[in-house]
């Protein structure tokens, strides 16, 4: 078994270490290259975002509600609670006729800690269009009111809104309904369990897929990263910088995935701790290792240092040490 | 090889997993019981405290400038910044003639979240007092005042405050001077890698003291959870609910350490991923597996529930999933 591991280091000495399970494959499911256990399973968290939101274009309601790239970056992102996140996901919000008080995702500190702070610091209530799912949840409210479905209860089980979001799973995984199980996100929607490999395999899909639906989420996550995180986040840094070459989305508990339409692979990966200050230096490393591998040009990716290596520094603000990747994937 | 692991679960599956070293000793330093690797080298980070105040007592410092027992449980405390943690490192900092800008600790956010909170809301400047360490700093600028040394650069190695510092670890592990590494900890003070079975071999020893520093510590800590820590903080809640039977003191990334000085024994652990969140319940299933197998009462320890199962909620405030203890220790 190959391993994949970051390590922080303090004053020159391995301080902590992190297993990464990784997987990379192709459309149709073929292991390309991985570390750790390629068949972990686990939950996807809001790296299966752009499968929770495919229904909402398929099933004409983006159209409907004058969802634009904009507006479906946002339902795909896990956005940083700027002033433009917050104005977009009200913004939807009005175009289907609901208001905030129908998101059911709870109101969390911003992600982004500059907003977080200057929110305390003005005195702001930071309430439920504040979360970094309003744009799902926005997205899956607008789905709810198409088809004239209850709005009530539309983020748990049973619910149709949640009986398309599984479809979608299960159509771009491939996986058997049986392989894959249902829990309840941060945001408590309807989270996804399954394995590592599957979840790159929708990647890897979802980067080549010719279906329309597909097509627009992917071009809305590339015309738009600034939407799908936020200022300095690792999904805008990586997606503006690679200029197309990667589709990146970040989950809860240190799950990264990514897909590399040009290689027609998907990557998928899980910190077994759940860090989620180590992902980012695990999506990169992986970027690199199979652009190297592959001949992919990925842009000005390597040099995105702060997400790479970042760097570890006292109260007084001196470099301490860093994190870093460590382990090289097993192609196959 | 025994394993002792913190899974985090969601929704009934186990999400994330955090494996951790334990070596659990006598004052002889042999190896009672442990789980992972218990030669595992890494940081003591802010449980080498009481080792880093020993000299403030025994050189007659903390005589000369009036520190009872609260001024010593700070000293071995990393704090919350709450009113009483800041007036506290003030009123040290004057008895001993030196003034905060003289403390080489940065200000950080304080550890406790209220706190934290309640700092920004208010627009308050959070300053080198409101470090968790300051108690520490301010003992330490307390020894270079006693013994005449320069107050400046009393933080670096190479400083006779911190050749002091060395000294005491080096007495209380037992330690040969080549099996001590050097680094610099959050606070910029130099900070002391060893194995995780010579910390406990140390805790062992200050636990069970007959040397008048040590117990002036030892009860010092004891008198005073509340200052070692903070309001709800696992080492306050510990100490406070094993009256008298546990001495315990967390450091940064994942470390824990715990003298039990009715069976004589040392504790000490490493959360190998660094995480902070899984300490506290690595700590609690090593003293209920010591506490069964020894017959050693812990008084209410083991209703600290909060600690030992911490619940995680939803944004919305739903129980969702919880951190628990795997595993069991090895008695050799």
């Amino acid at each position: 078994m190959s391993t994949l591991t970051i390590e922080t280091t303090r004053s020159g000495l391995v301080e902590s270490v992190h297993a990464v399970s990784v997987a990379v494959v192709d459309s149709e499911g073929a292991l390309v290259a991985s570390a750790g256990d390629p068949q972990r399973f686990t939950f996807w968290r809001s790296a299966a975002k752009p499968f929770q939101a495919m229904s909402l274009v398929r099933d004409g309601a983006a159209e409907r509600y004058g969802f634009g790239s904009r507006e479906l970056a946002l339902a795909c992102g896990s956005h940083s609670s700027e002033p433009m996140h917050r104005a977009l996901a009200a913004s939807m919000l009005r175009a289907c006729g609901c208001e905030e008080h129908q998101l059911a995702c709870g109101p969390h500190p911003p992600l982004s800690q500059a907003v977080a702070d200057e929110a305390l610091r003005a005195g702001v209530v930071i309430t439920p269009r504040w979360s970094n799912c309003s744009g799902k949840h926005a997205g899956m409210l607008a789905l709810a009111r198409h088809h004239g479905w209850n709005t009530a209860g539309y983020e748990r089980a049973g619910h149709p809104v949640q009986e398309r979001a599984l479809d979608e799973v299960l159509r771009w995984t491939g996986e058997p309904r049986d392989a894959v199980r249902l829990g309840v996100d941060g945001c408590t929607a309807v989270c996804f369990a399954l394995s590592v490999r599957a979840m790159a395999t929708a990647y890897a899909r979802f980067g080549t897929s010719t279906e329309a639906a597909a097509r627009t989420l992917r071009e809305a996550m590339l015309a738009h990263p600034e939407l799908v995180a936020g200022t300095g986040r690792p999904c805008t840094d990586v997606m503006s910088a690679a200029r197309g070459a990667v589709v990146a989305k970040v989950g809860a508990e240190g799950i990264y995935c990514a897909a590399l339409p040009g290689l027609g692979l998907g990557v998928a990966l899980k910190v077994e701790d759940g860090d989620m200050r180590c992902s980012p230096p695990a999506l990169l490393s992986v970027l690199r290792q199979v652009g190297e591998r592959r001949g992919l040009g990925l842009g000005g990716v390597a040099d995105l240092r702060q997400h790479s290596e970042p760097v570890l520094r006292t109260t007084r603000g001196e470099p301490v040490g860093a994190l870093r990747a460590t382990g090289a994937l097993r192609f196959h």
